[in-house]
């Protein structure tokens, strides 16, 4: 398993009139979490891309526990439970500045070919840096 | 059961670099449908609001099943398939312009009484007018 | 003088925690009246960028003269008042359901060549469609 | 003069299919950029909300200079030319990692007491800790 730790301050712009963070904004800051994750493992989604994959989303799902509000610093913890092969799941927990849980959430993505336009394995050097976290189990 | 159909047309601010919608933004089409579910049983989510009941997000379930791109009309199909209590929920099935099936979800939203900021039977006056639609099954 | 009218009405997902429009949303607004317009005259910006010119935006002003709010239908009148030349600028008005007007603006944006990066001049064919509405002054 | 720098990373939601930040995002960057100004004050923009003081957008500029991109770490540097009075305007220059201006604007905006629905002077404390800024004019 790895898993790493990012944080966001919640912006005017994502709350709503009940004054918490809108639901469907969460799917952005676990987009904060994945890509975070990535970079910590020296690996970068923007790379990724320019090198010819891409990972559309397949799946989404999330439970709201407690409501975010405007400018709290919520952390954003990404599990990574799975050895990718075409797809890669990443598991969310988010906690407020109480260290509440107050959302938890997961995403299924898939590795696509962009030229071809067909899902391909993760890329080998990616699995290379994730191998320590996984060989042990 | 309960359905109503509602079109969104995808705007530039929703697509993302990858060229489609992006997917944090499923979660606004869903809110539409439902909205828009609720207006076509004469009733308004904003007067709900308004009368001093609101409706957090509890789950959201996501499958992404082909991309939406920019400028197509989506048609948000919303379903009530079980009568509400002090939570509900909806079903959503999204239609691109081929009729083709590009995206399922669902969202269960609790009744929250403002003041006392508790969870609350859904409005007597929105049982009523679903009653027809729960009543013959 | 060319003017269209077309509508939107607010999401929550639109609102912020002062229960009004967030300002930033109403560049989106913009968006949907130029289409519209565009859509109009016979022209679709989807089309456009098929054929190799895209649009980004190079100058926006806007003036927040009353709240907009959840649920209201606006009524966004764009004009285009200048024949467009490698720029075009359109202005706004949008009106609440009052017929109050809520907010003024404008965008200039650029039409450029995406294979050769550059600003080139606006299609013929929709200078065309254009044609009768400046001709007269 | 008082000025203060932060920085946003984009985020792929804030893309559109041009491979740019939308336009319409940059009121949020801008948002981030005079919220930090306030915290690097020792105020909150929370706080005066909470206080019964909130800060409504009344004019939004924005010139578009170069693209921004995905995942590129922008410097938002926001300026504080004028004593605030009932209003307050901050102007901003956004840069990108290799030091290029990509992007200036200028936002006004008013104070306003929720209670009785209008405009006010500025908080006493805040214009307490910005006169060391002002008065050596």
């Amino acid at each position: 398993m790895y898993t790493y730790e990012t944080t966001v301050r919640v912006r005017y712009a994502e709350t709503d009139q009940m004054g918490y963070v809108y639901y469907g904004n969460y799917a952005t800051f676990y987009e904060v979490g994945r890509v975070e994750l990535f970079r910590s493992l020296g690996f970068s989604y923007k790379a990724l891309e320019d090198s010819g994959v891409m990972m559309p989303v397949l799946e989404l799902h999330s439970r709201f526990l407690k409501p975010s509000r405007y400018d709290e610093e919520i952390t954003v913890r990404t599990y990574l439970k799975e050895k990718p092969t075409v797809k890669i799941r990443f598991d969310y927990e988010l906690f407020n500045e109480h260290d509440e849980l107050i959302n938890t959430g997961s995403t299924t993505l898939v590795f696509v070919d962009i030229k071809r336009g067909k899902p391909c394995m993760a890329p080998p050097d990616f699995m290379e840096r994730l191998e320590p976290y996984f060989d042990k189990q």
